[in-house]
């Protein structure tokens, strides 16, 4: 009987083996050789599944990308407005728990190439405008609620959540000194907070 | 008489032909020929400022750096406080007349490579901090001034503006469409007033 091979958790595995490489050596140093050796497997078997180095980052970038939707997705069950957003946000920054500076590498390269070749830009574009969405639907819960405050414009309000959580994985992946949990949390929570409406906080005096 | 070459200019144009094909074409894809061709001269002489792609890439990057603080420096004369931070940023984010998304391409290809490379992540690092360095300087002068909120830690709003300022570079190169000066007036203006105290904003009689 031939043996059965379970595609998914071989591509998983590949995967696996191409972000260690891009962490260790960064990307425009992987071999397709290494990434098999990395892997543990033949080169045929690699090249079965990515044919190139570009497919190998693109798959890299979408098994971040899909993790974190699998905890945003987990994490704001129940959840709606800020604590939502706050929740959102949590899970696609550089925390350690989720990864940290290593994913952030993975970020940084694929943004590098995406600006690069007009396919990864579209991959990049389509999931960032899902996020996007996101972060606007929490917002316009919060205002529905009165936990916006009322000069808080939404359109902007996005485009400040997406721009520093993008620079984050730069913050996170170049400086690593000024990064780090404590001050993720700090500056998430300064953010919220300047959404937040007074009177949903503390009683006016 | 031999001719007097002006070997700084000669640089400049280089690196102004090395940005040119990173915008057009993206880092990966430049060859020293091809720099050669877009700059005029024969490949001897890009090679005897430049000897690799990769101190062609840190010059591209340092001239933008260099043009940004010259533009900073003439730009805060007389300001201080929150109107200083504002103007800086404006000089570091991607406006149109300040290069848009040409830019950001070169400072995201950096990224790349800085977060590859020791010696070029240091020389980020080190222009970086000189940055909040100022940061830091232009709120401090807030607090002393009684324009910042009293809930704000300086700390905190330093990271806030770095990590959004750099998060614009890679909206303006991968999602042009919602980016643009406007956007960018509108989320600076927002930051700005987050970290500003209510009894700045009105004349204190």
């Amino acid at each position: 009987m031939p043996k059965i091979v379970d595609h998914d958790e071989r591509r998983a595995h590949i995967v696996e083996a191409v972000t260690n490489i891009i962490v260790r050596d960064g990307f425009d140093r992987v071999k397709m050789r290494e990434i098999a050796a990395e892997a543990g497997y033949a080169h045929g078997a690699i090249s079965r599944y990515f044919p190139d180095k570009q497919s190998l980052l693109t798959a890299a970038f979408l098994q971040l990308y899909s993790r974190s939707n699998e905890r945003i997705n987990e994490g704001v069950q129940g959840l709606r407005g800020l604590d939502a957003l706050e929740r959102m946000c949590r899970e696609i920054l550089p925390f350690e728990e989720r990864g940290g500076a290593r994913n952030s590498r993975v970020v940084i390269s694929f943004w590098d190439h995406a600006a690069q070749d007009d396919a990864l830009r579209l991959i990049h574009r389509e999931n960032n405008m899902r996020w996007r969405e996101l972060f606007r639907r929490f917002l316009t819960e919060a205002r529905e609620d009165g936990e916006l405050a009322a000069h808080i414009d939404i359109d902007t309000a996005v485009n400040e959540v997406a721009s520093r959580n993008a620079g984050w994985q730069m913050i996170a992946a170049l400086l690593p000194d000024v990064s780090g949990d404590e001050r993720l949390d700090e500056g998430l929570r300064a953010l919220i907070d300047s959404f937040r409406s007074a009177r949903s906080e503390e009683p006016v005096v």
